[in-house]
């Protein structure tokens, strides 16, 4: 039988879900996917030339309710204040597409949806994926949509990998590249706080072996532990000094006890139960371990391979801010010396914030007249009636 | 009944306990300890003048195994770089205590020990702690040993914090300080990383609010994960990187699973596992909760009540290393800034190293040279025989 693709929309996800069946999805890691499900999310209109189309690469812990309000936490989209109309990312002129990545939990196949192959929910036998093939799969997306190149593929932090990897394995499609707050390959200290976050999940007696949906219970523990860590990471030491400090919660003296005395703790228990009403444990497992095995160095380092890379056409932009200890400045600046060295057509510009890795999902306005101005110019190019 | 005070070797654990009976040692949470126990080792011989002896502080996961074995890990004690004969702190001239922290687990009255109202382990009705408290205990054990001037009182991390409590507390008994990469006051950052492993512990289903030892059982878990961030906190991102980078552990190929693929994820869950063999899970809460309080700020900014504090005879050496992002260069400044403003000597270090915040701990020569130096120059100007 050949391939079969249908679009839907679903009702209660509020958004569209394409699905392939009869399918042959080869993942890196050897295993394929006969069906599968993309969650995604369009704003603006297409135009008739089709060269209007952006993609936006959400995060880790991100799915595809860019802007409006998510049907299942209530709350506004994640880049609202960057996605609509007369916003930076300009629904008025351009047409947005954001997929849930693979291995997500908000609707695209992923640990958290059934096997169709066992009528069961795939929990932790879900294959391990990485971001090649999260690429893999929006690229499905793009081209079941009949468009043939993406004005601007746009992504911060595990979006910008996606990036990154979009302009390697699909460079005629892309014709501008944002990349946020990332780096070519995950380095030592960050795939040692994921590790520690997936240990307090796999470690949650609740965790089953993966297998706790069956149960119909969550490993909320570990998985909350698992964000507070992470959380802790998103934001700077500055940051967090100038907007807690050790200032008190709700008391004048210290308790002397172990109770929330401090602010900041309040502040992480806070992030921790929210994220287990949201997010899928075993999702998280899967795209922290997704992130760790990212590494473009090998072909940015070397120069025969990188030249066969069609991606001379290319309009990279990279984003990198003062406080970002995750994905710091020298990071992102690697990549730019790199592209330079290629010759590549690329811009750099770092921030100065105390607001961390965050920023990009922040109130930053200067990261807002970048990504406006960047667009703005690249798309008078194409486009000169603009 | 009248205090009664005895010293006894304690075979089992190598070292004395002092122990105080019918006492009554107030701590600042308002509660009384009215027994109270102290194991602590000595190294070197107390000489006629009782002007050699140094104290030296242990820091969170510490004890008074300073130097030769410890006859619980079986391992090296944790100083023995630095303290031992013809060694930087050399124990042919000076007499060196060092003491089990207030609510550790190395035979010092602790939440591991029996209450003895009760009979029963303390556990989490241990009272709470603070660094002040720590460092009066410790005093109890200096006076029952007839010191009146110790020559120095040296510490790193946790342990730079009970030394600056010293010279706050009882000033007119200390000559030389020596403060290695500690702070007026824990920070935010600080404070959010210990609150995750105290919630990765208290989450655990085996803590059993605290009663885990009664059911002979152990929150290993919860302590393992604890560790772990902690572990990442005292190394730094340069240091990890050069050490580990993304080299994988034992195979060729990721094994696109959750396995410990990288050397930094194998080495974490052994820095876990290890730490769970050796250190009680509530001594954790209490001493992370004691370095949480922690708080100078306030006497060292207040002209006047600084200005009663009889420390200006004190000699205080304040050490800090490049690359440690827990008790970073500039929060150890600060102290020397407020320490000079008031006109006390001051010396200050910053050592040049990639090893983080447990460069104390670790082989640098610069650290040895340093206070070498310092305790030979201060100790010739009270003995000019030496």
């Amino acid at each position: 039988m050949s391939e079969k693709i249908k679009i839907v929309n679903d009702k209660k996800l509020d958004c569209k879900i394409i699905s392939f069946t009869n399918f042959n999805c080869k993942l890196n890691s050897g295993s394929n996917l006969n069906e599968l499900k993309i969650a995604y999310k369009t704003y603006g209109e297409l135009n008739k030339k089709k060269d209007n189309a952006i993609l936006i690469c959400h995060a880790l812990t991100g799915d595809q309710y860019v802007s409006d309000i998510n049907p299942i936490s209530k709350k506004i989209g994640w880049w609202s204040r960057m996605v609509g109309p007369n916003k930076p990312i300009d629904t008025n002129k351009f047409f947005v597409i954001c997929s849930n990545s693979l291995g997500g939990c908000s609707g695209t196949t992923g640990p958290k949806e059934i096997d169709p192959d066992t009528n069961k929910i795939f929990g932790a036998t879900f294959p391990s994926i990485t971001i090649q093939d999260i690429v893999k799969v929006q690229n499905y997306l793009i081209d079941a949509l009949n468009i043939e190149k993406l004005f601007a593929v746009i992504g911060g932090s595990m979006g910008a990998m996606q990036v990154l990897q979009w302009t390697i394995d699909y460079p005629e499609k892309v014709l501008n590249a944002i990349h946020i707050a990332g780096a070519l390959k995950h380095s030592a200290q960050n795939i040692a706080f994921h590790e520690v976050g997936r240990q307090a999940i796999m470690n949650d007696e609740s965790w089953l072996k993966g297998n706790y949906s069956e149960k119909k219970i969550i490993p909320e523990r570990g998985l909350a532990i698992a964000r507070m860590i992470a959380h802790i990471t998103y934001l700077s030491e500055d940051g967090m000094h100038r907007k807690f400090g050790r200032r008190l919660q709700s008391r004048d003296i210290i308790s002397f006890g172990f109770d929330a005395d401090f602010q900041i703790e309040s502040y992480l228990r806070h992030q921790g139960r929210s994220f287990v009403e949201r997010f899928d444990a075993n999702s998280y497992l899967y795209l922290t371990r997704a992130m760790d095995y990212f590494d473009l160095s090998d072909i940015f380092s070397k120069s025969v391979e990188f030249s066969s890379v069609s991606n001379q056409h290319i309009n990279y932009l990279i984003i990198s801010f003062t406080s970002d200890w995750l994905f710091p400045t020298n990071e992102n600046k690697e990549i730019v010396k790199i592209l330079s060295y290629f010759t590549r057509n690329v811009s750099f510009t770092e921030i100065d914030t105390d607001k961390g890795h965050d920023s990009f999902l922040l109130e930053e306005p200067e990261l807002d007249y970048t990504i406006q101005g960047f667009l703005k110019s690249n798309y008078e190019k194409v486009d000169p009636n603009e």
